[in-house]
């Protein structure tokens, strides 16, 4: 009990006074809202931003320790890429990454290292995409100075860690014009891409709630991250700070800034019991802001609902939730996945048995599989044999990659858009102010800015034919 | 678009001004709490309550529809029991309840019907034990006249449909000092009291996190409760209506009332699609208060968390959720039964092969199945194969009402007290509160009114051998 308490109140009244630094808000209906900037002048709307073709994406990577080398030797299967330029904080870590390079029989890429390489790779004249996988706290210098020096940026995820730099990047890319996608590879993993085609069918009816989670037991992995810097920002840091992985299928089903909004959330979360130990014992840390479950409820301006968790401290099988409840169906991917329907959703489906469905259990074996085959998602027919061989996280990140050079290549809006990024990053901030409230409802901004309602209905862009 | 905005608007509307009509709130901290009435003179808590023992428990039977008949058949089956009492709105119900009675070659009950009926079975002085299976608005009327007629009062969920009610209900018990349990089964489903056993026993660690729901499409069965009664509730009252089939189990995972209480939840919904839709079929109805799919966060004085979802509209497989996380294990059951674990966990648990177990993903088949014999519920050993023959969900409701036997014939404190009744009950009340709110935080009251704390830990009444 006291061990709770006193938790408890540390944590409260730390929060509490970290609340007090940070951007300003005012509550209204009791929601609390924080202050949207006006667009500067000379800064337009990048909703549906169509840049010039190119043939070749020559593109630089920063940031090469974890998820870096696998992008590099993912990219060396794409074709129209030309791997210009590679650095990392330590020149070793470049060095391993131009082999990626040699063994693949490709010309050596320019090297850069130390504190200040990334700056001089983003101003390189021929670059035209950066790809950043550095810690999270750096995405959004990174990916502000390159928009800067005129590049497009892709940068892994969460692209921001405050609301004050969710506005960074939507106001760099309202200003420079450029493309700014977040990472979010779990959109691309093969159930939920499927499954959002089978929900723009109309197989689900209407859809009423999503659901997302990141569980991932970290206790392996923490050692992983140069200097502790993932345990120090949970450290440091109340809320939901992983969210996209959950949040951004979930967004994608819900046509977030595509016909509808996230309007405010409300979160909660346990305390820090295991997160605290590894703290204490990994960086000799007493105090721990990151509960070790964290739940969140999110509305949408249709009234529509949004289930979040985050736990990377207990002991759990790993889970993205990802779930969807419609009129008329219903998804899940964990621990099993399975779909159920209302039995008339499938006549027109050509698939076997279906007088034999009950909406009341998922739909039998052979039925789902006979679904997935039928509804596999247009982006992947092609690509899915080749994602499935050069891999990474199961095939989803190629597709995420190919997608990328896709649209880039052909002058197509990009999959996900620099709303998506402040969108899905911003639940780390926007939660922690909730929960710093006793779970109070806090509004999250309309990064578009009165936009959200101009395009009907998330798609993913093709070249007609 | 519109359509929901007229439905967002019309439930707001609805609710705001029938919320007017609530009882007296007030905001402290950004929570709206509720009024708690002192004790009245005379009146004491009847936490722990005991009994004088009985050798024979003397029952009547209220409610002969839908569940009714059920607990007579399996009243049948209990030693030390006496159906004296058999009543229903209507007589040709109470005629086919002793035919039950016939078939088990047990004396006929007296017969009771019409409006007024159950009053004057409550007030026979031959009772001990009232069982009430009645439609949910009926059941504080009836328990409470029961109560006051010196009767124990057994109850089906929910036993109270608002705050109001949920007060009746403990102040009559306490004073009146009579038993009122509410007829949870749920926490006697053989997988839920075993994983209480386990988490009693350490298994999982520090407990953090819970989550129970009430997932199940009433599609098949609205037409089974007498005059749309349920639909009709349903279409009058936004929130989580039907919450103890989740929270019970939760509730005695984290010793509720018993070392930690329930301080605050926020709640929020979807629109009503296919509930209006039915309502409108079936009812000539043209709005609908309860959203398809409620969401319910709540925080205990600990700090922990319990998660509610509540859905009986759109085609989903039935599900409780019923998930607990604590700091060394995990327990899932829905819709796969599955346990996860820090390996060290289980070194005295006799389980093969516990070197080959990984914290991130269930343990295999064989452990699960050696864990759930090796951990079965104390309660459950002697009974279970007695209640798997008898019957009424899979044994749980045998057990349930053995306990009830039990308990009363030694004069023990039942599993389930009138604070149980109140705190699981008032849910569907303060979560619409929430929804009319915006999802603001609304406290719990605490019906035990300061002896929250007193009994450390949730444990079943067994008789000292």
């Amino acid at each position: 009990m006291k061990r709770y308490l006193v938790l408890w109140c540390a944590a409260v009244g730390l929060l509490l006074s970290a609340c007090r630094g940070t951007e300003g808000y005012r509550i209204e209906d009791g929601i609390l809202v924080t202050e949207v900037p006006e667009r500067e002048a000379g800064q337009q709307s990048v909703l549906g931003l169509r840049c010039e073709p190119m043939d070749t994406v020559r593109v630089g990577f920063i940031g090469l320790g974890m998820r870096g080398p696998g992008a590099v030797e993912r990219f060396t299967h794409l074709d129209g890429v030309s791997i210009r330029a590679l650095c990392d904080l330590y020149p070793e870590r470049v060095d391993s990454a131009q082999a990626i390079l040699t063994r693949r029989g490709l010309p050596a890429a320019a090297s850069y290292s130390g504190d200040e390489g990334w700056k001089a790779l983003c101003e390189r004249e021929d670059l035209d995409l950066v790809y950043i996988c550095t810690p999270w706290q750096l995405h959004v210098p990174m990916a502000v100075y390159a928009m800067e020096q005129g590049k497009h940026v892709a940068v892994e995820v969460p692209a921001a860690t405050s609301l004050e730099e969710c506005w960074q990047l939507v106001n760099t890319a309202e200003k420079s014009r450029r493309h700014c996608m977040m990472l979010e590879n779990c959109v691309y993993d093969f159930f939920e891409l499927t499954t959002l085609n089978m929900a723009q069918q109309g197989l689900f009816g209407e859809l009423l709630h999503a659901e997302g989670s990141y569980i991932h037991n970290l206790e392996p992995f923490w050692d992983y991250y140069q200097g502790n810097w993932r345990l120090s920002f949970d450290q440091q840091h109340r809320g939901d700070v992983y969210a996209t992985h959950g949040l951004g299928p979930a967004c994608q089903l819900l046509d977030i800034h595509r016909g509808d909004r996230m309007n405010y959330l409300v979160s909660m979360d346990t305390p820090s019991v295991n997160g605290l130990a590894i703290a204490r014992e990994k960086m000799g840390a007493d105090r721990f802001a990151n509960g070790d479950h964290t739940l969140t409820l999110i509305k949408t301006e249709r009234g529509r609902t949004i289930l979040l968790e985050h736990n990377v401290y207990t002991p759990r099988p790993y889970s993205r939730m990802y779930q969807v409840t419609g009129t008329k169906g219903f998804a899940n991917k964990y621990p099993i996945e399975g779909y159920a329907f209302e039995p008339e959703q499938l006549t027109a489906s050509e698939v076997p048995d279906h007088e034999n469905l009950s909406a009341h259990s998922f739909v039998p074996e052979e039925v789902r599989k006979a679904l997935m085959e039928r509804y596999k998602h247009p982006i992947t027919k092609e690509l899915e044999a080749k994602a499935r061989e050069v891999g990474g996280h199961g095939g989803m990140d190629f597709i995420m990659d190919y997608r990328l050079i896709y649209c880039l290549r052909n002058g197509l809006p990009l999959d996900q858009d620099v709303y998506d990024a402040a969108e899905w990053s911003c639940i780390g901030a926007l939660t922690a102010l909730s929960l710093e409230h006793n779970s109070m409802p806090v509004a999250i901004p309309d990064f578009t800015r009165g936009d959200w309602n101009r395009i009907q209905g998330y798609r993913h862009a093709l070249l007609e034919k």
